[in-house]
């Protein structure tokens, strides 16, 4: 999905194309990473391999880790989480079997691979790495402020969790399509293993935030856009640190708020209303003023999947009027709504 | 400094008293953090260790760490740096005599004391630890932003180094010497290492940002104030991350403003101009209400320590009356400017 990265400071680089691996898992619910990957990063997987005859599937040609890698995969993407996000003694020996086979190993569950004494033997032995997705990279340096070249597309949000990842991910196939240069920047695991690079922005330590946005998002020619995955929510009292860091680093000229209207409260915390669009639009153009005076609002991406074509057709239009013209879409749609959209963040 | 704490969960806890190590350093200048904590917490200080005779003095008692031991120490604290912050293996086996006399050790220095297999090795044969206040305690939560009990102060900036450590410190002493009950809750390792007790609030990864504030000052008595040590500035484009989460997790009743008015441009960075008194007041409060709608300004902590005392007194006076009768004072000159600012913090 990206072009090659310009620098290893730009953040986690993953090797790809991928196996994914689906373990002994019998419950899809459990294999949500290899669903995920699949539907829609399907260029970077080769195959899948489970550990199960007649195991779940997602449809992707069987192989093992050696057919993979001689088809030209260079990881093993661990597709399956265990309640507790463990890594099952009974997986290691098929994880060796594919460092021994040429493959690094990529995970995003809690344990870290480098826990497990036999799985760091391997690596060691294969001259593969390790990668777990949570862990940022070393040596981030701390946020200077200083004004990028090239533009940048920030997706921020009423909340977690209601689209941010997959708004800046069609926003990013959007620009593509329209002929111009364009990288999405991941910030999340399942967005990093997506696109195979990014920054694990919640999993960066305090002092370093902002600096780990600036190192996403470097410098650029000045027609080139980074569409910036966003992350929680500055009205999310658990997270906005994260999203403050992110703001500021990433030094948007163009913001995208992400909104559910279903949603009336913040999610996973007690009392908390979810703020009005036009307080997020108000709140992120006070703060993102500090590294980008120029920032300003593209529009509103509405997740309306809750809803019926016509009632969620009405809906945009209304929402368009009551914020005097703003472009509203909704990007699981598409359409002229989302069109506009794309227009107005490119204006 | 701290009534004993209330739980584990309060941040680290330090064992006091200390023994000052001075190592083989010979410039007063690499010995800041000895200096400072027999300045700031000599009630926790028994006595200073140097391993050159005739080195620097911090003027305390000189002992080795037996001696320390057998006068009450608990904590041989390291109180000078090497440029690098590195540990060099001159000191190792001093530190392991202190180890095997039953102190732990305490460092805030960049290379973790866990790094040097003597030191791990004479802690656990003496079951003692070894403490680096720069690393957080583990398993801090997220945020939840539920309103506690009790009352919070925090301190917040202009801008970083200008006196938000100084400013908690002294309001906590003086709520102390009038009789009500408060803690100072540092957030740095320096106010860490003079309290006993506190969070490195820069070093937590951002996800647990406002969870670790949150952790810090934890329900108490209606009656009692929680002075919070503030960290950064919401104007500074490197670590406003870490302000908005400590401000969010420490849900303050109360903030007063530190400024140090020769200052003009933020430090660290180019071309950040330093914000307004009022910008600071009104972007505290438009953020702070998200988790405690009554927060207000205390007052102004102004570092006049460039000003002769005329000057200071009449910078403060003009001040006060250009924020319209707010309280200014300068809590190392005192008086009654900013007893002032006290009466205001508690009315």
């Amino acid at each position: 999905m990206n072009a090659p990265l310009r620098s290893v400071s730009e953040g986690l680089r993953l090797s790809t194309p991928y196996l994914l691996f689906l373990g002994d898992i019998e419950q899809p619910s459990y294999a949500k990473t290899a669903f995920g990957l699949a539907d829609w990063a399907p260029d970077l997987c080769v195959g899948e391999w489970s550990m199960l005859d007649g195991g779940i599937t997602t449809g992707l040609p069987k192989m093992t880790p050696e057919q993979a890698r001689a088809k030209g995969a260079r990881s093993l993407v661990i597709g399956v989480a265990n309640p507790g996000g463990v890594i099952p003694q009974s997986w290691v020996a098929a994880l060796v079997e594919a460092l021994d086979a040429g493959l690094e190993v990529v995970s995003g569950l809690h344990r870290p691979l480098s826990s497990i004494p036999e799985l760091v033997d391997a690596a060691a032995r294969n001259g593969k790495r390790l990668v777990d997705v949570r862990v940022p990279p070393e040596n981030i340096p701390v946020g200077t402020g200083r004004k990028r070249t090239g533009k940048r597309l920030l997706t921020v949000g009423t909340d977690c969790a209601l689209g941010k990842k997959y708004t800046a991910m069609a926003l990013h196939r959007a620009l593509v399509s329209r002929g111009l240069k364009a990288d999405f920047r991941a910030t999340g695991q399942t967005g990093i293993m997506i696109s195979g690079a990014g920054m694990p922005m919640d999993a960066v330590v305090s002092d370093f935030e902002s600096g780990a946005a600036e190192v996403l998002s470097p410098d650029a020619a000045s027609d080139h856009w980074d569409v910036v995955e966003g992350q929680g929510s500055l009205f999310n009292p658990s997270f906005a640190a994260v999203s403050l860091g992110l703001l500021h680093g990433s030094q948007p000229d163009v913001f995208v708020v992400c909104h559910d209207p279903t949603r009336k409260q913040i999610i996973g915390v007690d009392g908390f209303a979810l703020p009005t669009i036009e307080e997020v639009i108000d709140l992120t153009i006070r703060l993102g003023k500090l590294t980008n005076p120029a920032i300003r609002c593209g529009g509103v991406s509405l997740n309306t999947s809750a809803l019926r074509e016509a009632e969620a057709a009405r809906l945009m239009e209304a929402e368009g009027e009551r914020l005097h013209g703003l472009p509203v879409g909704d990007p699981m749609r598409g359409g002229r709504g989302f069109e506009r959209l794309v227009d107005s963040c490119l204006a």
